[in-house]
Formats: structure tokens, C-alpha cells, sequence
């Protein structure tokens, strides 16, 4: 299975070229949107969504990971495997949280170029003919190259900041919630948020975070939207705080 | 084939997730979405608009339809049969109507869990894997219960409200253009509209009520938003006006 | 491959249903979303952006094209085959600019009717199953028409006008970048844009033109919004402008 996460969102032929790119190639081979509205221009964010969501899917799936705007200068192209998972993308830092997270991971510069490069569209031109041969079984068409070299190898494994709003106003933090106390209490748009099981555990209106469905802590609001209820966007820094009615209670 | 009836949006990791578990336990089996945007959070309107959209499928295709404002609560989970198509989804009335309109219906109660069942994605944990396990031919993981035990088993067959606005303006009401008398006005928005063939059948900027593609009785506009003209939004009243033109013309 | 070329949205049950229709009819064959936001009823604009990307596909593609203003009126259906590309449309000008701009092309118009016609939803009824029986290899089914005989044969092979802006603010024109020489000046929104390589060739905040990966003529603002910065809309004129700055220098 191919699985694509961009920010190119679903609008205008972008998605649909690159699929066919994909599709020409590995005619046999399933292709699954995980995402196409990762957070734009951003592969740090990015990178923390992606290593997040892309546990829910097999280990022998291949992974296009495009979230792109040095696209056309000289930055370079990778093929990350983590834990069986493959991921085809820019050296950018998109894949280097995978990679961090993982408890093994190899990497490979892109040597391999195809015959016809645009400048603007590297993801049907280049990271998707190499997905496609990834799927079918072929090696990645590169030089293999050390994980710590990789630009992002130096980010942290969490990242104490929101890293995408959904539809939902819901707000997803790029710290997996296995990474902090269970009873950790996360502070955010000025206001400290406890740690709820589901939404109809707080009152309507009340603000609280959650492991989500992908292990990520996430901001929420039972019936509100936690977006507007705090004043959150992407890359607004989130505190662990001092939970000082524990405190006073022990 | 399977089709995907829910209001999760084609944004965020959810849909991919969720196509993603069922192409795993079902790899064969085509997956189409039908719709990601039905009414939020609103299985009542989305029974309506379920039940008229499903008849165009064939009648051995498998629905997933998760509109589930109460994921995490104790709300059951069901798999019902409707003149041959199966629906797997939530016990909240989403799958009433589609049973209600049938010449024969069944339903189970799922009794079957998931290895790992997550709070607050019950599509992709619970609701996915049954869908593919019913398009693969497997019966129902759960006990036989009637259907007028269901949530909704009291609801009308055909609802006079406004149940879906589309992105071109057009009104979907929840009344089955067969139910209606062929010369019906519909009274909505405070103004009385007239039955037409199609758009081009009334005045540019004229609002009017046709049967649209679905069986829906649909309010719409030539060459105008008929939900702007008359201010409609979702669950909107539509009322059956004696037409008192006709009246003095007999 | 059947490749989906609407302006239909990814919103409601529409896309759903006309792709049901096919994998009734042509289970096998793959499908792929070109675009589902083609300028709304927009026939022309939308003939010379689906010219441009079909040519990223093989040339055994099928296309599905529905820009159909005139559905329900009297208005034609045809299918046209262009360099070994075939399409299925709406004799309203969408296939003329493919047919226009091919080495070869021919064109029959569709005679054959469903047994269930919908006034609104013929990309469902009738277009679908003539492009899903074209893709499994069967002859169009209708009569052999002269290309210059179709609406929109009198539409010139390249439009200097905007016909699309991406999610980006970035302006395509209906211009193909291999038409104009190759140090053109473009004029829109009354500014002048010279061309350049891709975006980090010119400052940040200022616009200018280049040949995008579908091969027309873009108008592009370096970390910008061109279509804010030039004030842009679908339909708004290009000119090719005298480039003096050259021409003194010459």
C-alpha cells in the first residue's frame, strides 16, 4: 500500500497526477490519502503528524511524504526506513522524526533521476516514481547516508507545540501523551487543561487534552470548539504545568 | 464494494485511517466515499439523506456510515440489511430510515470488539473492520435485535426539513419526491415554490422544488444559491402548501 | 485508467455516485480525481486546463469531463479521442480545446441512452457508463461527428486569459508556455511579469511568470499570493506585453 501525506490539499491536479505517476508505475498497488492538508510549508510540524499517524498503517507500507518549499532549490531527497515502514520525501526534516522515534531506521539519499524534471513538481516527477518501485520491491535508488545526518536529525523526539487543528477545532500537539505523566496537567492559551478519558467526561464547554486516536496529546473541548475556546493555532508552544491542586491534595 | 457515508470531512488523518483498516482486512475489495461531509454530528438529518443516496449502489455493496456525536458513550453499534445492502454504523438513528423505507430489514447488535478499541475512533477501530468483514462475505459479529428496537425506529419515512444544503446552494429536503403529490408546493423560507422539471424550466433568480437525482425533493434556483434566496440551513421546516392557484383555477 | 475532470467538488454524493457507476460497469479499471474543482460551469476556461493536464497521463486514458452548465437542455454528448487519449463530455466547448490542440483528433456524438436518465445527473447516467465501456474497451457508442463541427472548434489553441487559481493564490493561464517566446513579458493586473525558473529566482513578495509543470504560462509570487497581489480572477485578461527594458538595451 502507497500512502500519501502532503500539503498540497485535494484541490487542483496535483494529487490526481501524482497518483497516476504512481499508478503508471505499480499499476497493482493501493493507494490510501492520509493526509493532503498537513500544515502548509511546515515539515517540522509536518514531521511530528507523520510519525504519529503513520502507526496506524502496516509495516510494509510505503509512505509519500511531501511538505515541500525549498522544492526546486538544491535540497536533497530521501528514502527513510522505520521499523519496516518505508517514507519518500525531502530532506527537509519531514522524515527525520520518524526516523528519531524509531527503534531502527536507515536512511538513502536520491541519486536516481528521472527523464523529465519539472521545477515545481517534484512529488509526481521524482517522489513518486520512487514510492511506486519502493511498493513493488525494488531497493531505494540512492547512497545510503547516516540517520544523524539528516537535516533534522537534532529536533526533539516530542514537540511541546500544537502541530495541526483539525475540522473540529480540535488541536493535536506533537508530544505523544505515552510520553508524559498520566496525570500530567498541559497548559496552553493561558489556560491549564487536565486529562480527560473522552468528551462526555468534562462539562460542555470546558477544555481539557486526551490521548488521541494516533497516541498524540490533543487539546479539546467537549461540545467547543478548543481552537476558539483558547485562541490556538499551529505551532503555539504547550507547557507540562505544575498540577498544584495535586499538589495540595497529597 | 464499500462506501463511505460520514461526517468526518476529507481533511485530517481520519478517512485515510479508516480506508486504510479496511483494505487490510479486505485488500480485494473496492472502497468509494459517498460523502465525508453529511450534516455534523447530526444522525437525523444524515438518515435521510443516507437512505435516498444508497439506492444508486449496488444492492450487494457494504455502507460504513459514522455520523457519532456520542463515540465513547455506551451507545451500541449496529449491522443492518436492507433489501440486500448492508450498513454497518452507530445505534443513534443513523440507520433507522434506510431500515424504516425497506420492504424487509434486518439488524444486529455488534457484539464483537477490537483488539484495540481507541475513545474517540470507533470508524477506524470498531465500525471499519465489521464493514470489511461483511464485504468479504463473513455474517454479522453480533445478536439479532428488531428493528423497531433501534434508535429512530420512530422517526417519519420521509422528513419535511431541509436535511443537506451542496456546495451550489441547492436545498435537499428529507421528502421523497414519490411521497409527494406530483403537483405539491413546498413552503419554505417563507416563500411557495413550484414543482419544475429542471433549471432551466423557471426564471433566472426563481426558486422551485424538483426531484433530484437522488428521489430528494430538492429546492433550488436557476442561476442563483436558493439557499441564499431563501435563507435555508439544515433542519429547516418545509411545509406541503395548498395551492391555491390550482384551487381557483379547478 | 478513467481519470475524473469535474466541477462538481469533492462535497455531497455526487463524485461518489458517478464513481459507483463506472466500478459497476468496469470493476477492474482504475480511477484517478484530475481535479473535482474545474472553474464552476465555467466550459471554457475548464476546456483549456483539462488540455494541459491530460498530457500527464498515459495516452490510453479515459476521461470523464463534466463542466455542463446545460444539463437537462438539448445540449449534446460526445466523446473525442485526441492523440490516443479519449474523452467523454459535454458538447458545450470542454472538448474542444484537446481536439484543437491534437496532431489528431475525431469525435462521435453519443447516441446511446441509459435506461434511467436523471434531468440533473448525467455525469452519473450517461457519461460515466459510455467512459467506463470506452475504458474496457468498447467502441463509442454513437455517431462520427467532424471535429470542427463541435461547439467551442472556433475557440483559438491558447486563451490569454486566467483560468485557474490554486489553493496556493497561484494564476494559471490558458497560455502554453511553449506558444510565447521564450523572454515574453506578461501583463496582469496591470503589472508587468517577466518570466523566471521557479520561485526562488526573484524576490520575496514580488510576481512573475514561469512554465508550470502542465506546461502553461503560471503567474506566481515568491512567498506571496500573486492572486492577491494582482488583484486576479478567472477570465481576467493576459496581455503579452512589448518588453522595453529589453528593447532599450538591444
Amino acid at each position: 500500500m502507497i500512502v500519501l501525506f502532503t500539503d498540497f490539499g485535494l484541490e487542483g491536479p496535483y494529487m490526481g497526477q501524482m497518483k497516476a505517476a504512481m499508478l503508471r508505475e505499480a499499476p497493482g498497488i493501493s493507494q490510501v490519502d492520509l493526509m493532503a492538508d498537513a500544515p502548509a510549508f511546515d515539515a517540522r510540524a509536518s514531521a511530528y503528524l507523520l510519525a504519529a499517524t503513520a502507526l496506524a498503517f502496516p509495516s510494509e507500507s510505503v509512505f509519500l511524504a511531501v511538505v515541500d518549499p525549498g522544492v526546486g532549490s538544491d535540497r536533497g531527497a530521501l528514502v527513510v526506513a522505520a521499523d519496516g515502514r518505508r517514507f519518500v520525501g525531502p530532506d527537509n526534516g519531514l522524515l527525520a522524526v520518524v526516523a528519531g522515534q524509531a527503534q531502527s531506521a536507515s536512511a538513502w539519499r536520491v541519486t536516481w533521476t528521472p527523464e523529465r524534471l519539472s521545477a515545481s513538481f517534484h512529488g509526481r516527477d521524482l517522489f513518486a516514481p520512487v514510492a511506486a518501485r519502493l511498493a513493488l520491491g525494488e531497493p531505494p535508488p540512492g547512497e545510503a547516508v547516516a540517520v544523524d545526518q539528516l537535516v533534522g536529525a537534532d529536533w526533539p523526539e516530542d514537540l511541546a507545540e500544537i502541530v495541526y487543528l483539525d475540522r473540529f477545532g480540535n488541536a493535536m500537539t506533537g508530544l505523544r501523551a505515552s510520553s508524559l505523566p498520566a496525570d500530567s496537567v498541559l497548559c496552553a492559551g493561558g489556560q491549564k487543561l487536565r486529562r480527560a478519558g473522552t468528551f462526555s467526561d468534562v462539562a460542555p464547554g470546558s477544555a481539557f487534552w486526551y490521548e488521541n486516536a494516533n497516541g498524540l496529546a490533543e487539546i479539546a473541548a467537549n461540545q467547543a470548539r478548543a481552537e476558539q475556546l483558547l485562541g490556538l493555532k499551529v505551532g503555539d508552544r504547550v507547557e507540562l504545568a505544575r498540577d498544584e491542586t495535586r499538589n495540595d491534595d497529597a
